[in-house]
């Protein structure tokens, strides 16, 4: 089972593959696509699109989890962000892919365990638990390895596959 | 030149096709795209995506112009609508077209020329200026018609063709 981990965004969107099998887990790629705020918003998307529906294909992705989005303040910068995350979705729905939607109280439970935990908690628990040297930088990229994690943690897991 | 306009959303986006030339407008097409809430979310952008798609190669767009989200309170609801929105942009953005953003207050000034114009005061304008009987239903559509003119209006629109 290759899951795809995405934590949305427009000047970064992180991305974490990982290999689930027996209850362990394998790094196959992470990263993130980024586009510069020089670049006029609609390529910005096009960019996103682009590099999604590239990854899913390259790594014939299963299944995908992506974080969903928690402002409470900026609304013009959550419109920006959300933009990006519509377009990010309609490149996992393109690919006929199941995907899930995690909150960062959900993907935090689903690594360590509680929604309480810190940032810096759950990204030592990304790390130890796919046997990286160190936490992918920048956060979105551990963030994402996080939503990846989460997903295959959780029950919505299709678990018919190798196991 | 043909020139499409559109009001984003998820449940409800409206769209406008017009024709300009010489001054004159003519209507070509206006209505909207519809999504239920009982679609899953992934759905509900694939079919705004493709209907949009299919709008822009149908009537072989020229230009197109969207509105600017304005949301000052709920921000779930702008995540929700920008999603959409975000899809919108890709599908114009995918066929090539040269495509302008517009605040309400720019579409008001377009149409009307003040940017206080009340809501019926636009609406009657775009009645008035389209040579329509009624003013089209859901506001969505009248909406996104005024997008299209308030693009006409604008100095941004390529003049080289048929004057």
């Amino acid at each position: 089972m290759i899951v795809l981990g995405i934590d949305p965004g427009i000047a970064i969107l992180g991305y974490g593959i990982i290999e689930y099998r027996g209850n362990n887990f394998k790094v196959i790629d992470y990263g993130s696509i980024q586009t510069s705020s020089k670049l006029d918003v609609f390529k910005r998307l096009e960019k996103i699109y682009a590099g999604l529906d590239l990854l899913i294909k390259k790594y014939n992705v299963d299944e995908i989890g992506i974080e969903e989005l928690f402002f409470n303040k900026n609304v013009k910068t959550a419109i920006t962000v959300a933009q990006a995350r519509g377009v990010a979705m309609l490149a996992c729905a393109h690919n006929n892919k199941k995907t899930y939607e995690y909150t960062p109280l959900q993907v935090k439970q689903g690594v360590v365990g509680y929604g309480r935990a810190q940032k810096a908690q759950v990204q030592s628990m990304v790390k130890s638990l796919l046997n990286l040297r160190e936490v992918p930088k920048p956060d979105d990229v551990a963030d994402a390895l996080a939503v990846a994690i989460c997903h295959c943690h959780s029950n919505r897991l299709e678990k018919i596959i190798e196991r």
